[in-house]
């Protein structure tokens, strides 16, 4: 892509109200739009980024068996009904409205009600066992104050992922299973060595929720932590017996900030016995679907990663969720010579399918051109310029020096 | 995948209230899931046709300059009220509702207003122009009624792409290039032969704005055809005058029922000027900026392209967006032999990168697993049983006849 033609150029402002740093970066460096409070647009370079989040946790979630599906976002009244969830004092973050006949709608701020009730259709015998369904939803929420930026909106990307299985053995395979996809998420991402499978409560089934929480003083969370377990434990089921349970002391747990990146749940029977979701056993009697639930907030995660990653010049990406691989600046691009090695480099790069942003802007100066790419943070800068001459330079964002190279080592850098 | 992991099973029925064609198939055949009147999810299937729409879409759209981004459903009440689009008597779609600070939100059934003010941040100079953007986003559309299936809903997929110019003269270059674009999108989807660049009223601002129709019973619109000349013309704008403009003549038109895919819309001036949307133009002073608007409902092509592509027994999916190129069929797959052969043909194509759907069901009758590949309508049926022995036997969907062909013959046929 050649930043001359992206549209979603750096500005040194952001909205007045924005008071969460992930936001006033991402909308500096021309990532994001902020339409209203907690609600962004993803611009071409946010939206790249955006979806390769989503490609790590579909590749993620096809692995351990999950089939990608789209639910809708209005949700009827009814449904919810059956569970509890639709009194607005029981659920306060329902956007609703009324379609023309005077019926009541909402629209989905968490989507358990309507998967399950759809698994009826699919659902009859213990054969149809079993089900691990995941999508990517815009969810909506009436959240009261939204001054997190991306990292808590009232519209925003989740993958929710809902197993169905026989037995509660069965569900915990999954479980199991889903936690090591969680962790490998993470990983790949770039957030593993700050990211903690923490224990958090349950519900009327089970002790533990289990959430992952990231390091970041950004976070809404506290945490104390076992660095060398690799777990944490929510400060909300802190107690010595927990403790003794999970075999750590209080003194070797270190108190964090974090924000919740991922949470696991363990529904059971529960939510099956209220919409009536069975099916029918070997030997021929009715039992409820055991029902877990599975979520990564897509956009928060990509909030997480600015706040982790960025130092006082921009943002600086992970490689694996970067919007470009390389940032190829040229320079003195009104020499012919100069001019045509850069389009020579940006062509080569393409052709070995390197995702490249070329900065062949005529109008910027070389300073305005190395601090847009610090701010945008793409993870490999390359500069062509008269003084490059037949080399060329390379740095990595998150480094401080760059080195000269020949044109054949950058090429074999990037194969 | 194998059939026997897919949830989405088939079923031989629908939801009472169901009265459309393409929606009774889409569920029949497990493509997708009705929520509620013009609401559905769509499943593994259908999510697949979906996406390949969107893709062959977005490759039209980014060969032609456009960017791709995504914008909120939340809408602003102020913004639209300054084009008057906001009251319930002038647009009678919108769902509304409220934050919990009281203040009136919309969800978005059109995005030119967002998109425009957003430009107000990006655009200052001529230098920025042109810029053209598209989303696929999920509109949200308050209809009295929803009996269309896919084809109308109060929930679906569009592509919505704006294009910002400086003159007038631009604008209609890209406007050309777009119908260029949009006839490449037809065509590849299938749709070619039956989609017609329509002429329909325009606006303010220009005397036509352009359709394409496509030729269905199932549509809601009639058009009047000129085959030869490949055009049509609404009948809103069909008179003497209209007639005479485009050089044809009443008594070679064809009245046909259509169903509307995609638009495209000058604006001119006029939106820029309600919202204040200007560029400084190389002499220094300031002039609206030239909007252009072009859509295309993404699940109604898919709902299109099922009542135009199907016949008694079910869907028959053009190659380009089927949900699967290959539905392998093993039979008698309880003896040893025939099953390793089955195995070895579903791995052999997924090694080719042939998208395989294989049915692997052991407690299906082969009367069931061809009924419902018919239904499915994938465009190769490949059967392997005891009876091809050392052959395979390979169907078109769209053909009555099969034919048996070795191994080898096969492998080279999806090449």
């Amino acid at each position: 892509m050649r930043y001359s033609q992206l549209f979603s150029k750096t500005s040194r402002d952001f909205p007045k109200d924005e008071v969460s740093s992930n936001a006033q970066l991402l909308i500096k460096a021309g990532y994001i739009y902020k339409e209203m409070a907690g609600a962004y647009a993803y611009l071409p370079l946010g939206l790249r980024v955006v979806e390769k989040i989503k490609q790590i946790v579909r590749e993620e979630m096809n692995n351990i068996g999950g089939q990608e599906i789209i639910m809708t976002a209005l949700q009827r009244k009814e449904l919810w009904e059956k569970t509890d969830r639709w009194d607005d004092e029981k659920v306060d973050v329902w956007f609703k409205s009324a379609l023309k006949n005077g019926t009541e709608v909402g629209f989905g701020w968490s989507h358990e009600e309507p998967i399950s009730e759809m698994m009826k259709n699919y659902i009859n015998s213990y054969k149809d066992l079993p089900i691990y369904v995941y999508q990517f939803q815009t969810k909506l929420r009436n959240e009261l104050r939204a001054k997190s930026g991306i990292m808590r909106g009232r519209e925003f990307v989740m993958k929710d992922m809902y197993s169905y299985s026989t037995t509660e053995e069965a569900h915990q395979k999954f479980y199991d299973a889903t936690i090591d996809a969680y962790l490998k998420v993470f990983e790949r991402v770039g957030l593993g060595d700050l990211t903690f499978l923490t224990f958090a409560s349950g519900g009327a089934f089970t002790q533990f929720s289990h959430e992952f929480q990231t390091i970041t003083e950004a976070g809404e969370d506290t945490v104390y932590l076992h660095r060398e377990k690799k777990l944490a434990i929510n400060e909300e089921v802190l107690t010595e017996e927990v403790m003794n349970q999970l075999g750590v002391k209080k003194d070797e747990l270190e108190q964090v900030k974090t924000a919740e990146v991922g949470n696991i749940f363990s529904f059971g029977p529960t939510k099956s016995n209220q919409l009536g979701l069975n099916y029918v056993d070997e030997d021929g009697s009715s039992k409820p679907v055991i029902l877990g639930s599975y979520g990564i907030g897509i956009t928060r995660l990509m909030g997480v990663l600015v706040e982790r990653f960025a130092d006082e010049k921009g943002i600086i990406w992970p490689e694996a969720v970067a919007p470009y691989k390389v940032h190829l600046i040229g320079l003195n691009l009104e020499d012919e010579n100069v001019k045509q090695k850069a389009e020579s480099v940006y062509q080569v790069l393409k052709k070995m399918n390197v995702e490249v942003l070329f900065d062949d802007r005529l109008d910027a100066s070389a300073g305005e051109k190395f601090a847009d790419a610090d701010l945008i943070g793409i993870p490999y800068r390359v500069v062509i310029s008269k003084r490059t001459a037949e080399k060329a330079e390379l740095k990595v964002r998150a480094e401080s020096k760059s080195k000269e190279v020949s044109l054949e080592e950058l090429f074999e850098a990037f194969k």
